[in-house]
């Protein structure tokens, strides 16, 4: 059987969710073994002691059930193909790194379109449903920054401020995944699909839920931690004290992955739990894309496209003035950053940011111990 | 001669400030021992090497010059009568402690009005000249809010948020001082006495510039650092990416006091210091009154009046819906706050900001081990 299938039915087996399996795969050398393994070799699995271990056996070697869902698992596919979507499991390698790394990363994630590539580094940018002027505002802004620096912006899909990040993004030529609660057939806030073809054209439309399966209520915190696992950080824009955009930003923290909140007036309802957030230091302020830039530093280097995550137009290369008096300073031969901050009287927290930006214009290239130098024709 | 008067004497000595002063009188047991010092040992104050000390006891012991010095002293004091001002020097019992505690603390403060009772505590609110509707209302939030705490407010009498707070302080029936870069006589902001008047009837104007001295821009940044050495805590309400306001903040944060500033809209020119003192850590945010109460904790507690800082009329207790749900779990007998919290279902931090306002409305009273109770009539 192959292995993605197998994958599938696993997911079917009752008391096993996305962290036991990534325990089971983690644990053997190829998913098939897991058809050879007895109940006392499955219970070598960390997480897996022995009724679960008989339950996966039963399970499995049980023809009737296993067969059943044999068969759902094949409809799932064909429905999946039907709408033009496929499949990215956790055994594929071209499924997303930073979602890899988290506590329990779905097994298989349903993608109407495609997914960015793994290098091109990805924000989540997401808030109320009751979006102001101003949080529309300031999203534009920052999808606006964050394309031009490389990213793609995930979101939700939800009315307000994650319809206007995916919006903002495709204006911006951009790359942006909307992630589902629901399965990737059923695009209940775009039934008119103004917006969800666009998205599919550039990006994509994932989720983690089977086609056809119902729309509960648990399913939006649990989408929530895939927005911020496949992030490198979550942007709150705009939010009430309560709100799907700080659970977001609460899985964030707990994936160790960065947090970040516009501040806004303080009689605005939905400035409130942005600022909360602030105030309690479980987000940064932000008020540019650069400050984002800045707190991702060497962390986002190293996941750095190097070159910006739009479609259709070749990156063309278009430096600041800062950046040019940068460039002066570099040559073909390595200099380190302090001679360079020297050279150029730019203090070494602002030529960081200069340097950032000019790797993702693909202009220049770092080498180990902070030096960098032309990038070679 | 008069202590008071020997002391404003030094002041005139060339080069010697408020922190060589400091020194001076907190190494002599009686400030008029200063006169019957010698060289060696006026060496012995910290601070004072040969050159110093030989200009002390040349200008004390230069009967000529230290004549001229007398005369101008004495001729400020009736400058300072006949404006119906008083002087509040650091000998005096009813010096500020707080301002006491800085650096380079003002030997003589001139005064007009009276200055809060020493245990009322107090808080800074500054800003930009050219505030907008958003921070003056933002202002008036927090004066009301702040001096239903019994807190005074102390600010810079500048155009703008300074002045904002002012008004607003004394709409509220509160105490509030201004602190001028100029002499008390010359109140260049309000020629036409619209607000001055009232800030001497309700509080105090001070400085410590002498009567007729020259404004010099100098003069502002040094006058900053009284508005935040006199306080708890500075809020900066709004403020562009440089101004005073800032200077004044860091000021705080150099003297170990507390720097909040107000969040607001990203677009707009005077939030930007305020979001940027935020981002940076350099301030707490501020939405409301209470967020600076439990910031101050415990440290406020100790410094709180027991009673608002209103002027006029009797602090008549009035609770909040929450605060009475906290009085009705309180009972002669002391209770941990633990137990309050259990007893209430209110969790431990919130509680203790009810706690904090029922304490300063003296409707209940701590005891050590975070105990607390009715307050005995």
């Amino acid at each position: 059987m192959e292995n993605r299938i197998l994958l599938l039915l696993l997911t079917l087996i009752p008391g096993i969710g996305p962290a036991r399996i990534k325990a089971i795969t983690g644990y053997l050398n190829d998913l098939s073994d897991v058809l050879l393994a007895d109940v006392h070799e499955l219970m070598k699995v960390p997480g897996i002691g022995e009724p679960l271990a008989r339950q996966i056996h039963n399970f499995l070697h049980h023809t009737e059930k296993r067969q059943e869902s044999e068969r759902a698992v094949l409809e799932q596919m064909a429905k999946l193909q039907s709408c033009g979507g496929h499949m990215v499991t956790m055994l594929d390698p071209d499924y997303p790194p930073l979602l890899r790394e988290i506590y329990d990363p779905p097994p298989c994630l349903f993608v109407r379109g495609k997914l960015p590539q793994t290098e091109i580094p990805g924000l989540a940018i997401v808030g109320t449903r009751q979006a102001s002027q101003y949080g529309k505002e300031c999203t534009a802004l920052l999808c606006r920054e964050l394309v031009k620096s490389g990213f793609a912006i995930f979101s939700g899909l939800a009315f307000g401020i994650d319809m206007a990040a995916h919006t903002a993004t495709l204006e911006q030529g951009g790359v942006t995944v909307a992630v589902l609660a629901s399965g990737v057939d059923s695009i209940y806030t775009d039934p008119q699909g103004k917006l969800w073809p666009k998205i599919i054209e550039r990006g994509a439309i994932i989720s983690e839920e089977w086609i056809g399966s119902e729309l509960t209520p648990g399913k939006f915190p649990k989408r929530n931690r895939l927005i911020s696992g496949i992030t490198l950080g979550t942007i709150v824009v705009e939010s009430d004290l309560k709100g799907g955009a700080l659970i977001t930003a609460a899985n964030a923290l707990e994936q160790n992955r960065e947090v970040f909140a516009v501040p806004g007036n303080i009689f605005s309802r939905t400035s409130q739990g942005t600022n909360r957030l602030i105030q309690q230091g479980q987000a940064k302020a932000v008020m540019h894309g650069d400050d984002i830039l800045y707190e991702l530093g060497s962390r986002f280097i190293k996941k750095a496209a190097t070159k910006p995550a739009t479609v259709g137009t070749p990156p063309s290369i278009r430096l600041t003035p800062e950046e040019q008096t940068v460039m002066r300073g570099l040559g073909d031969s390595p200099i380190h950053i302090d001679a360079l901050a020297a050279l150029t009287a730019i203090d070494v927290s602002t030529l960081l940011v200069h340097l950032f930006e000019l790797e993702l214009k693909a202009a220049i290239e770092q080498q180990p111990g902070q030096f960098f130098r032309k990038k070679g024709l």
